[in-house]
């Protein structure tokens, strides 16, 4: 390879593949939105770069994938935390919520995209209203995501009633087709805000257009006691009688399953989507993980909206669910710093469907690449990578992204966005939310 | 006040005082080792000072209080992860830690001071070998320290037979007394390492120098059967019986405790140190927190050894305290972010006996402050200043600190250590470590 566009070298390269491969002193070589290459460093000392990055002997990884989070809810960041469900819901939230539109949401997207790229993240998936402008925002900030509009049975404050919400989706599908950024997935609510009319149809446009469907399932036993009493049976086994289990649908939360539940997911080869942090503050529960593992199920990180959170940082989420699990089974040797990452790389990729396209470094794939800056008192000494990038390392370490082979983040500096515009701009979104309350 | 010698002006002032008075744009002047006065910024107007330290809109907040930790320990951060206590133990550690010295024990405490500095943490509790020279690295990096040398049944690398140990920390009382920084404590390990003997022989010493008596009791259940099996008792109601529970007493870890043993420490006034992180990772359990607090208990916050962590950031701690309690009682009010924030600020103060000292912005205790940057993505919008501090700052967001009337750290540079030089000479101590296994 005797020129290539970017060259990011001198790191140890945690190549996330399917040999697991770390090469020491290692390169990436990126040409167009590609890798081409990686090997040690002395393979590319011949080779001419566009731009050289250095990595400085820090880590050299793949970006970090975000499966589930609502973007736009930056604006409330902190609005109110610490109350019952119903109280943050009611009192709250959803009163703020009503006085979205496509700008402010469009804003908050702005703000929740560059703290991810800030902390490593480099694709993430969205569930929100005016997700037109998520897309968008995306777009601008160079960030992977996979967008969908909300849908449930009551109008929204987006496109109204359910029948201009398919068309929406479907319009949304169309106008971002073949976008190398941007995936649009079919996103009902949920079971109970949901009826299972508009989930079939959900699981056929999606089957249709082959995206993703992505819903919140099993986040409560509240729910699935809801569910149990309207249907008769557990939300998952509901979702299973009317045809929506699918390899297509990820399973956002799935904190409160049976035995049976766990099975139905890895029989339909459904994905899961695991928001440790979100399900801790909100009380929610723990979601059975590891058995979701065992049972062969495909399971990918999550940081959920950052008012149930507050930060959107995976980093710190990938602490997090290497450590609940094993104070939950009382077993220290579940969740090992490796799996724990794969839940944030290859398996949060799997999840959402891109899997040919990122969540490793190999040849051939898209370059989403990260560079974490190790020379640092708490990331001193390192004995071991993988544990060091899950227990000591934060998404402020991150010192550099590259996404779809664009530099988006060099040096801690966004190069897409106009920062202090962007956090100007929701710092008036929520003067506006203060002075109406 | 016409001149102080330094005034940190420009900032909320979240002092932590009895009335949680949070000043909106408000100063704290310092002169000497004290605060002098606090108040909104336009009463310093005409105030002379030393020094200015602009806050720029941020947050003026006393400095963390780590309540339990084992600061040379950032030595063997990330060499045994993920493993059975006992493997961790025989296998790792305690090979490792046979092979310290008062040097290496110095270079790791130095790097956890730097470590603890930068992530705003102005006070820590250790326990470990070798503790003079913890006490010195602390008193180099300007950090406020509580130290005391592990004392057991079995022969010290440090000092030697239990005689011996005694001796040293008696020596290391007088050493210390009176010194602006360090405190020393009475230390025995733990109900399980200790006979009786020697924890009343400890409890005496304390009581006579009146200085704090630190333990580590029932951090599983494990301990707890084995205690039970031996003197017929829980490690709480056995050391109720020895007569070593005291005001004096900081009880650390405290997971497996019956209501009984909830009662005893209530009822002696024992502080309690909550070490949630820890308790995760090695899968010890969760603390009854919440129904300590509730029976009147002083419980202060701590990370304990970057071993068990993997980082010492009291910020990521807070969130996960707030966090860990929600989840496991199902009740997303419990451990709210004022709780927490006093766990680690006045309650911490309170468990080390330092409580006239620090904890809380107040004129006339001594000056630990630290400024916080909030100029961030991940910290737009704010709603909640409580909120804000547990749940979405992070320790890299801390701008500036003061210890004892000394500017320590400012705009992230650390002024009292040459942490190159540290960062060089741990990573030294780890590869002779890499090498001998």
């Amino acid at each position: 390879m005797s020129k290539v566009d970017i060259l990011i070298t001198n790191g140890v390269v945690v190549t996330m593949d399917s040999k697991e491969r770390v090469i020491d002193n290692g390169a990436v070589a990126i040409t167009g939105d590609r890798i081409v290459d990686i090997g040690p460093s002395e393979k590319f000392s011949e080779c001419r770069a566009g731009k050289i990055i250095d990595a400085k002997n820090g880590i050299i990884m793949p970006g970090l994938i975000n499966t589930h989070t609502h973007a736009a809810m930056t604006c409330f960041r902190g609005l109110a935390d610490d109350l019952h469900l119903m109280t943050w819901l009611n009192d709250f939230i959803f009163p703020a919520e009503s006085k979205l539109n496509y700008e402010k949401v469009k804003t908050g997207a702005l703000l929740a995209c560059a703290e991810m790229i800030l902390s490593g993240t480099t694709c993430f998936a969205d569930m929100y209203l005016f997700e037109d402008a998520v897309a968008e925002a995306a777009r601008q900030a160079g960030i992977r995501a996979v967008v969908g509009e909300v849908l449930y049975d009551f109008p929204s404050p987006s496109y109204g009633t359910i029948e201009e919400g398919f068309a929406y989706t479907e319009n949304l599908i169309k106008k971002w087709e073949g976008d190398p950024l941007i995936t649009v997935a079919v996103e009902p609510h949920s079971p109970y805000l949901c009826a299972p009319d508009l989930l079939t149809r959900a699981g056929d446009l999606a089957n249709e257009y082959e995206v993703p469907l992505i819903i919140h399932v099993a986040e409560t036993q509240t729910e699935v006691n809801t569910i149990l009493e309207s249907y008769g049976k557990t939300p998952i086994a509901h979702l299973a009688e009317i045809g929506v289990l699918s390899p297509l649908l990820l399973a956002c939360h799935c904190v409160a399953l049976t035995d049976k539940d766990i099975d139905l997911l890895a029989s339909f080869d459904v994905k899961v989507s695991h928001n440790p942090e979100s399900n801790m503050k909100l009380a929610s529960g723990i979601a059975p993980v590891p058995q979701l593992m065992e049972a062969g199920v495909c399971v990918g990180l999550g940081t959920d909206g950052c008012t149930s959170n507050n930060n959107i940082d995976m980093f710190q989420e990938m602490d997090t669910a290497a450590k609940i699990h094993k104070v939950n089974t009382l077993d220290p040797t579940v969740m090992d710093a490796k799996t724990v990452l794969k839940m944030a790389t290859t398996d949060a990729a799997k999840a959402l469907g891109l899997d040919e396209v990122t969540g490793s470094l190999v040849p051939g794939k898209k370059a989403d690449v990260i560079v974490i800056d190790t020379n640092k008192p708490h990331l001193t000494p390192m004995y071991n990578l993988h544990s060091h990038l899950v227990y000591a390392a934060g998404g402020n370490d991150v010192d550099t992204s590259v996404i779809n082979g664009q530099v988006v983040m060099e040096n801690r500096r966004l190069l897409t966005l106009d920062i202090a515009k962007v956090m100007a701009d929701v710092n008036q979104v929520a003067d506006e939310i203060k002075l109406s309350r």
